[in-house]
């Protein structure tokens, strides 16, 4: 598998005439511009991508499009999360306008989440919707982002609250562009690879207590790990593609590491989305045993795996301080996970069994808080 | 149909789990609330509107909203086709937000097409698209743009370029609204009325040279020509939802058209939509004589019943001067109906004969232009 020339691993996202796959492995960036002329004949291509990936990653790109002859035009936006808003949006619409594009042409956002996100939302508002094609840079772009087609921007209000459902044409996930990764980066992304284990695959979960640092070295594990992830979001996006019951599963750890994005107003330097996730899940278990669901020991394995490969676990964590509990509620009510004024979260019953749990009472999630916060 | 207890008419728009009612009557406006309430149960509601349509008709939709039981808050944007900027959408999106309104909500875009499409668009793009009900205003909204889901907003680059596909839940069309709107806005509306009978129905169209004035003046005509119209449209939205081919036949006049609002910087001061569109399907009309395709008889039949109504029918009824046939082909060739680098035009066998013209050669449009210039 670490064979640049083996044949990627795919997986397929079944969504009927939305259907895609996701090809994974090493090297693939290079064969990028092949794959696209083989599957999308004659199309043209708008890159977006930011400043930190382009340095090392957007000339490969240009040069394998520019060999299979397909035509591009490059955009570059700010790193970080700031650039999921209006303004960019604007830009990134402008500079795709600007490259003359139609609508069976492409957009080719080349990034980690937020280049995902922002890129994917343009190509699904531009001439009411062209092709995309997703080529994620990042670990968590790779295994979450990138696959399913949810995307947007945030607001004040808080995140993702504007976008579209909109499903690429194809993901190209290249293993080894991780290798420019922080380690940061990488381990934040780490935290969704084990939120499938800790949502229903109890066994994938063991299998990354025990490799987990084959997969950071990278190798077959790196790829095995990448595929069996973007393996478990395409059964749920398959089961319930706008998210109206299931895929809600995928929220695990979300709701409160949303919270904590928006309570360190995005600052990427505090806390990135992955570590806000971790936080999150080790919360959602911790919440779960509070609550009698699962067990403290299954809690205190979650925490200390993700404790173990270096990933924030509780509230005190977060550099620079938090609000207090009363706030945060406040920002997990606006999250838009919420129906109809009750609170919806994702619990659990252990490693494996999580659930989406309606109505849970405010005066349950903000007496845990106080407490969270005092640890 | 002209007593306001009446059962409004009805249109159907069949697209599956996308479908929806047309109600079409005098007095609607003061039943929007219960219509509501009875199809959406426990739903809050923004009404975005322009501050035109809000001095007549807002406090009646409220009030009616209130006495069914339907919270709601109010949007006002600035009136005019400046309004479908990203300046504005975000505004009205930060509003949505701001009242804290969930996906199941509703949007109300009360007013004209720019109010339906900008309203529209956001709330097709608020937490991934919530519901909306159209309550269009004026006779342009409630023939054509309330009816079929093309939403969006304009940019430097020309008019609608970014937007979604988003079906309403509901239509609701008060004709006794049009009374407030200025008689030049009442024509431009009138522009696409005729249009129906151009593109596949000749005995509408005759129908309309023998009553238009009647249905000017309002009573059983108006809603007769209003039902036929969102039928007709609501029928090509059936075959072609998403402008993959047949629906492609509702731009007759339009390429044309979008090219003289460009020109004129959409400032309605000088041309108003339905104007462009009357003047584009008197040119679309003589363009076909010109490639023989249709009779200068048939040609001078549209011209002479649009003139009649009052409406623009040539290049030079357009106030202010025009730039070159060259830059109005830039226009066009930017206008999105462009599909990989050929110029797409509506043209025509004779009245109610229009198809979908590909490879219409930019030799032949240029030097068309250039003898409507100087007529
Ligand atoms: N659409 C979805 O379904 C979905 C799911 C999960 C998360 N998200 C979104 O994803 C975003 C987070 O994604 P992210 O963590 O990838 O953030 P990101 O895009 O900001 O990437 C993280 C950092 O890594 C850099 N980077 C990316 N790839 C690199 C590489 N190969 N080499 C060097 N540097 C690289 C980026 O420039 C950035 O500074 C959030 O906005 C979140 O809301 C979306
Ligand atoms: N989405 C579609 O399928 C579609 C189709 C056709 C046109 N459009 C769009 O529609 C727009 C044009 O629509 P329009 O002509 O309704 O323009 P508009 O919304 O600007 O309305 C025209 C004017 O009439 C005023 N007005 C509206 N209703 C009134 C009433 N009852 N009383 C008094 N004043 C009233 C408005 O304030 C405005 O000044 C364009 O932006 C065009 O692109 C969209
Ligand atoms: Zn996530
Ligand atoms: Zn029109």
């Amino acid at each position: 598998m670490s064979d640049v020339n083996a044949a990627p691993a795919k997986v397929h996202v079944s969504l009927g005439a939305r259907s895609y796959d996701i090809l994974i492995g090493p090297g693939l960036l290079q064969r990028t511009g092949a794959e696209i002329a083989a599957r999308l004949p004659g199309v043209r291509a708008a890159i977006v991508t930011d400043s930190n990936v382009a340095a090392d990653h957007l000339a490969p790109l240009q040069e394998s499009l520019a060999a299979a002859g397909v035509e591009s035009a490059a955009i570059t936006v700010a790193p970080g999360e700031r650039s999921k808003s209006f303004a960019t949006l604007e830009e990134v619409v402008s500079g795709i306008l600007d490259a003359r594009l139609e609508r069976g042409d492409i957009v080719i956002p080349l990034g980690g989440g937020v280049v995902g996100d922002l890129a994917g939302f343009a190509s699904g508002i531009v001439r009411r919707g062209m092709r995309f094609v997703q080529v994620p840079t990042s670990l968590l772009a790779q295994v979450d982002s990138s696959v399913g087609g949810k995307t947007g921007i945030n607001t004040v209000h808080g995140k993702n609250l504007v976008g579209v459902f909109h499903q690429p044409q194809l993901v190209i996930a290249d293993t080894a562009v991780l290798d420019t990764l922080s380690p940061r980066e990488f381990r934040a992304g780490y935290a969704e690879v084990a939120k499938y284990g800790l949502i229903d695959r109890p066994d994938f979960f063991a299998w990354l207590e025990k490799n987990w640092q084959a997969v950071f070295a990278g190798g077959p594990e790196r790829v095995e790990a990448i595929a069996q992830s973007c393996q478990a979001k395409a059964d749920v996006v398959a089961r319930d593609e706008l998210e109206k019951g299931d895929r809600a599963l995928l929220n695990l750890g979300h709701t409160f590491g949303h919270a904590l994005e928006a309570a360190t107003g995005y600052d990427s330097a505090r806390l990135v989305h992955g570590e806000g996730v971790a936080i999150g899940m080790a919360l959602a278990h911790r919440f779960s045993a509070r609550l009698n669901l699962a067990s403290v020991d299954d809690a205190e394995r979650v925490e200390a795996h993700l404790a173990a490969v270096g990933l924030p676990t509780r509230l005190s964590h977060v550099p620079g301080g938090l609000p207090g509990a009363e706030q945060l509620l406040t920002y997990i009510a606006q999250d838009k996970k919420v129906s109809r004024g009750a609170l919806t979260f994702i619990l659990t019953r252990g490693v494996g069994q999580s659930f989406v749990a309606k109505d849970v009472p405010a005066s349950e999630v903000l007496s845990f808080l106080e407490g969270a916060l005092s640890q």
